[in-house]
């Protein structure tokens, strides 16, 4: 029924937002001095929706929002030292230990026996080789492909590219926006697996998602099962 | 003789040291108060190269590197004011217009009609493919490949994927270290056309090079004679 499986990584195989939130703390403590948790937080949001268009996804990204974020919260009395702290935030993040979502290995290695696999993500590409070489999965994937978006004319891209008619390609992800809906747009079948938390940026509008057709686990545990179900 | 040409992007089909180039003169300019254009030129330098294992390459990794040597530079020094032209430079640097090297158009369109080409490029995922959008000659690539590393292994990879033997593949690029040597290293064939500088991370050993077998051309106007020539 599939001939390629793909999978979504932040959030979907591994956790990536808690990793910004407790970074997004430890920046709010740098500030702390200069104004409110809420204000710092407000910044920082508008700060990096602002520079996606320029940087995109990814760590770099968000640092460099973190340091242009900070010169505007502090107004000229942001120190070197506490400059230097946030810069070294962007290094903590890289080097931070990955942590797997409960029961994705398995699921992934059952999937692996009976699906060519895909990593399909979004994001900076340095990066996510990096949590996909830490997290013991990259022998699962046959194909990885980490793109700069993920529009319906991204997914037409990469299935064209692979010979895949869209009818018979699943992805499964967190994200209603990036990994459900612009798949079902075009023909695609997907299945949504909420994350506990949803990244601001990714809100979709109810009446966006009604009006789709796609397919809804409350965990990845759920995935191999529902398969069998579907006849796949 | 070639299943696919692959084409490298910076300093082959477009200027982009030159952008660095650029951008490190006026980053001097900003930091002049503190210290000598090349005590900045050197801590940059080494703050970029310590930094490639943690952001890999491209602008926001050279920015984040620009702030990061400003404050080794500047020793608790340096204002607000400072840091925000530092890091303004990173949106000139996204937004600065594609330049394309001599004969470039020409000479890819020419190549276009006769074999399926890639452009294959080490860098940021999203910069990258704005240039190439802002290049006009999208369509004149059937693949993209934005790779975070061009070695021996990562060219091996895609060969694989695309299932192609590596003496039906040709790699055409200005740097011996990532476009040359590791194709030449896995059995591939390789054109080297030299930019006319190279950049102080890409410089690769001598002995390394005449050890070696690869063809070098003085421009890419002269692909096309040259595959002729060779019978291709």
């Amino acid at each position: 029924m599939f001939d390629l499986i793909a999978l979504d990584a932040d959030d979907t195989l591994w956790h990536n937002m808690d990793g910004y939130f407790a970074i997004t703390e430890k920046y709010k403590r740098i500030l702390s001095r200069f104004a409110s948790p809420k204000i710092i937080e407000d910044t920082l949001n508008e700060t990096e929706h602002r520079n996606i268009p320029y940087y995109g996804y990814g760590i770099k990204s968000f640092i460099l929002s973190c340091a242009e974020a900070a010169l505007t919260i502090t107004n000229g009395r942001l120190t070197s030292k506490e400059m230097e702290k946030i810069l070294d935030l962007g290094k903590e993040m890289v080097n931070a230990e990955i942590e797997l979502l409960g029961h994705v290995p398995e699921v992934v290695r059952t999937l692996a026996e009976k699906y060519p696999l895909m990593l399909l993500t979004k994001g900076d590409l340095l990066d996510q080789e990096r949590k996909l070489d830490r997290s013991g999965l990259a022998s699962c994937f046959k194909y990885v492909e980490i793109v700069s978006n993920k529009n319906p004319e991204d997914y037409a891209a990469i299935l064209e590219r692979y010979n895949l008619p869209p009818e018979r390609f699943l992805m499964v992800g967190n994200s209603l926006r990036s990994d459900v809906l612009p798949v079902v747009a075009i023909g695609g079948q997907a299945v949504h697996i909420p994350y506990a938390t949803t990244w601001v940026h990714e809100l979709v509008h109810p009446e966006e998602a009604a009006a789709n057709h796609y397919h809804e686990l409350e965990s990845i545990q759920l995935l191999p099962a529902w398969l069998i179900e579907i006849g796949a």
